[in-house]
């Protein structure tokens, strides 16, 4: 089978975005992202569109088919990917599966989330409505999940509380260097440990924020990609896996069984293994999250991902730099989008056009969580030699 | 590349089914087909949930997951699939999409919807909010659009009234073999042509219900069905498309693009052509759409649809059985269970297990019709010879 190679991206600013809605987010990203490709609207076969809530949020369903008329694309076949928080990463997968199956040879991923114009408690709620009806009834929210694992992984692997203000620093300090992420700021670990509390002992900065944003990738077989351009790069490896729904049924509270099965899958389909990634981008929904999917991965033993975020180790000159694009952390999280945007940065770094966050890489991974770990997708991508 | 196949089905009770929610009613058929396929939740690698606006409706999101977990499913990868009312049919392609790259060996595609507990109203309101916004705002609803273009259509082609009547007579009087549909009642063109009006020239009777329901289907390569049946069909062709978002733009309101170019996408795939249909599940949500999708997958001429309905070449005895389940008319309409119950019906005529609705059929075609044709699959199924 030919593989899936990705010729364009493109990201929007993330952020507040007044007075724009989801159908101008997602036609902004695509419209970047065909320019980026050097591919026609015509052209496009298959247009999936990575979002979660444009109903619950704004009142607007049938969005694919939306953008596809407002980007030019029909009769384009067009399909909306919902996998809440990771809907980014399972839209890359849709997109890489209409490809690999040979019913597209160019493939449109658009992933967007309109949110803040709602409140950050109404916005909370309808994510909160991903969880089990019978945790989501006692009113547990992600953020308390998040709360009660840091608890639990800082007091069983003796790790400081500081260790989770490094990842809120690190990942703010290169979303500087992003100019579309939403906060473009550094702080210290002082002014994380100092921030209001959410869910004891995660404070305001162990938070991503809410954020409006979309952003997009180009698929097609790597036949057709070289008809198109030099500078392109190749998903090796890409698998998804659930967790239990209900989290507390999980036997152990720090193993994020969708982490490692879909890396797992991931490192199979390329022939890949952790010692390999150059760069990763990791879904930092909340701060403890980047040392679950570290050792998830394999980046680091089980209660030992703090240590090596000490060492500076997944720092941009560090060994295996992560989250280079600042992360969910600094650069926002619409829902949608984020799954994209992780694929957006790998591909920038492995194509070289990653500006002042470049780092040297051959082989990049991005891990999206949706959920609290209910369902993860894991994506491998690596410069076409 | 191997074929799909599809080893079993399910179809749970459509009507009005109160007290349950979309969980238990995904559950409902997920559980049936895995009994009817013989498969372990356990042998399930990929699972894709049909469904449009669980969000809207119920509040609840996340619902892939839930299902993946009340099966036992987990770790399986799951995905929930929207294309409005055309999702059951985006599934099948979803899930054909998981089995031909590869990447699964079984796929459970279950689609449903639970929208009676809302009013005519509410649901109408979510339906409507599919349209582009441009004319959402001005008031128009899917009845709306189909009373125009069922008038544009009788005067245009100087065809009676009573012909679209006729299509609902049809309908009714095959959803009472069918134990699931949500009206097993026969009617007559009397009572279809005095019913109440509700956008002019078409009444109540042209219209299908507010439903409650779920479906599933089975899909895995043909090698792996064969270990577990001789009594399987397989999906040869299928095809996708979108037709301009705003309804209004099209040059001919009786030619919907969608209809057209998927299913000459659908047959090109399988080497079929419309005389090789021997049975076919189209999307009666108003009568006059039975017309057009005769039209465009070449059934009958431009304008001559309704003769052939006048002729009984479309009933159960005739040349052609058109909607042996009674359609979407008889059978109602839960919008992300409908194209899957499609599938089904098709797969069941396939195996010989229609019961009192079978025909001899060795080639079946659904048709899933999302919005007013904003975006269209066709599916081809066949006994395996």
């Amino acid at each position: 089978m030919e593989r899936v190679a990705v010729i364009g991206a493109s990201m929007t600013q993330f952020g507040q975005r007044e007075g724009e809605w989801i159908l101008d987010l997602l036609a902004e990203a695509g419209l970047e992202c065909l320019d980026d490709a050097g591919v026609e609207a015509s052209e496009v076969e298959h247009l999936y569109v990575s979002n979660m809530a444009s109903g619950e949020f704004e009142g607007q369903t049938g969005i694919m088919n939306a953008v596809a008329h407002d980007l030019d694309a029909i009769p384009a076949y067009t399909q909306r990917v919902d996998q809440t928080s990771s809907s980014g990463g399972a839209g890359i997968y849709a997109a890489w599966q209409s490809v690999a199956s040979g019913v597209s040879d160019m493939t449109l991923l658009i992933g967007g989330e309109k949110m803040t114009h709602r409140t950050t408690g109404e916005a909370t709620d309808v994510i909160a409505s991903l969880t089990h009806p019978a945790e989501y009834k006692t009113g547990v929210t992600l953020p308390s999940f998040a709360g009660l694992t840091a608890r639990h992984y800082l007091e069983r692997f003796d790790a400081p509380r500081e260790s989770l203000a490094k990842v809120a620093v690190k990942n703010h300090a290169n979303g500087v260097d992003n100019p579309n992420a939403q906060f473009r700021k550094e702080i210290d670990v002082e002014t994380a440990l100092e921030s209001p509390i959410v869910a004891d002992p995660l404070r305001l900065y162990d938070f991503c924020p809410i954020t409006d944003g979309s952003a997009a990738l180009m698929l097609c077989p790597e036949s057709v990609a070289r008809e198109y351009t030099d500078e392109y790069a190749v998903i090796t490896g890409i698998d998804g896996a659930t967790d239990t729904h209900v989290v507390h049924e999980r036997e152990d509270p720090t193993v994020m069984r969708g982490v490692v099965e879909s890396g797992e899958g991931a490192y199979e389909m390329s022939g890949r293994s952790p010692e390999d990634i150059d760069v990763a981008e990791l879904h930092d929904m909340f701060t403890i999250l980047e040392f679950l999917q570290m050792e998830g991965l394999g980046f680091a033993e089980q209660g030992e991902a703090w240590k090596l975020v000490e060492d500076g180790y997944t720092e941009k000159d560090g060994e295996l730099p992560i989250n280079t694009s600042g992360g969910l952390k600094s650069k926002g999280h619409p829902l949608g989008a984020s799954g994209v945007a992780q694929g957006v940065e790998i591909y920038e770094q492995l194509v070289g056009e990653a500006g002042p966050r470049q780092v040297e890489a051959d082989v990049g991974l991005a891990c999206n969580v949706g959920g609290f770990g209910n369902c993860v997708i894991t994506t491998i991508m690596e410069t076409p030699q």
